[in-house]
């Protein structure tokens, strides 16, 4: 597995692999692997012939006072699964390989990243577009793969993609869960026994809104009023917001006649975790 | 020469060029082509053994009260001059083209895009990173040749190609002067005959500085002030700004130790014209 520190050697690689005919697939994580992230490589190892994975926590993604010096890592281990599962390439740069002195340009979703995530974290899609587009260019990555775990961020990077011709095949995969539910995060090493268990509101609140659509609910306030009752019902959660949105262009909407984003962050103690399905209405009776 | 209108046509003309070995040099203009275009033209030939210009009014780069909609075009002026230069390619998209349906996506520079013409258009360089981004993206140039008299736009675009990867030769010609002085610009079409006359005092300015440096003037203050002073004798002319600044880095400085741009921006009428001129000190005695 080739470890590669500057974007010289990366784009050397790069270069290497696709003369001698290979596609690159591009796997951009912040590294604490879990199963959702090796499910992504294993995809990326489906679409692609050679497969590059990026270990980079980016700073310009964290506000002041979000987790960026305690954001979780490990590493040894990171580079030990990635081996197992026969990985080519990780790109691992440090942030001033990333940011060299002098960096000045910024990459920034408009409409996209108003709301949700972008309401409570107004800079952090402007880290995640500018570092993704670094990714893409130093990779040369012919495809990349995201998780649905942050779905707008999936869908600012397929609008980024495609409006500034970058060229990549941008491929999102499901969220990955633990057993009773919870999505697998990083962040969930940040909490507490207890926040763990009261974690589960946010899935199991998602499971309450999709029965009541297979039951035929198809208003938005009803299903978001009952989401936000039954997170309210776990003492240590704290709702950020409880959104349904139109699935593709992130706006409101009042009832299900298309695919709606059901989008939650929800504070569990010091820990903010995000989840997320979508909800498709039943065919008209 | 090839009349490309479409992003796929643009791209396709491109892979054919390269396929065949070729070089391909971008031109990225707004139109109402003169002379300092043209010198752009005759560089990108020197660089590349095709060249392709881009004839494009770029909206985003205008605020709403600027002059988007009286911008000066002589389509069939413009294409009859690059034919005449045997210019390979022409890329006049539509804005639809550039920008279609839910385009999302804007790059801006940060510092670099905070003072001068970026303090009294503050969306200005937000829509010329964009466009010149997604320029080089479809027209897949290997080299762009800019002029300097958008020199804070030169600065930017050389560093976002840097930032982002961008992978182009970014050239920057000298300004092309009327025999009188008057910095080309397309905006010169907008002027009276008196206000064209009173707008010798850009230029006029700028070599009154030269002079003063080449007499061992090193103190901006001084230097600004009488460029100030010289162009207020001009009843037309009111200042935008007058700027003497590092020549690399934009930032304001107090005297000439290291090459400092001297940039105007002047309003004759309803005109904004700017110039610039690099200050060289003298070596020390």
């Amino acid at each position: 597995m080739n470890i590669l520190k500057s974007a010289e050697e990366m784009k050397a690689w790069a270069d290497k692999v696709h003369s001698q005919g290979h596609k690159l697939a591009l796997v951009p994580t912040m590294g604490f692997l879990h199963a959702g992230h090796l499910s992504l490589v294993r995809e990326a190892q489906e679409r692609c012939t050679k497969v590059v994975v990026s270990l980079f926590v980016n700073p310009t993604q964290f506000a002041p006072g979000e987790d960026l010096t305690t954001y979780p890592n490990d590493i040894d281990g990171d580079l030990e699964k990635l081996k197992s599962m026969g990985v080519d390439a990780v790109f691992m740069p440090t942030p001033d390989i990333v940011y060299p002195d002098g960096f000045d340009t910024f990459i920034a979703p408009n409409k996209l990243g108003q709301d949700l995530c972008g309401a409570s974290r107004p800079i952090h899609f402007r880290g995640v577009c500018t570092v993704v587009a670094i990714l893409f260019r130093v990779t040369r990555c012919d495809s990349a793969v995201f998780g649905q775990k942050d779905y707008q961020q999936l869908q600012i990077i397929k609008r980024m993609n495609r409006d500034l011709h970058l060229g990549v095949d941008v491929i999102g995969m499901p969220i990955i869960r633990e057993n009773d539910g919870l999505a697998m995060s990083s962040r969930n090493a940040y909490l507490s026994a207890t926040e763990r268990q009261q974690a589960l509101c946010l899935s199991q609140s998602l499971e309450w809104a999709q029965r009541r659509v297979k039951d035929g609910e198809r208003d938005v306030e009803t299903l978001s009023n009952g989401i936000r009752q039954q997170i309210q019902a776990h003492p240590l959660a704290s709702i950020d917001y409880v959104k349904l949105v139109d699935a593709e262009t992130l706006e409101a909407v009042r009832d299900l006649e298309k695919p709606v984003l059901c989008a939650l962050a929800v504070q569990l103690g010091n820990t903010r975790l995000i989840d997320n399905l979508v909800l498709t209405p039943l065919p008209a009776a």
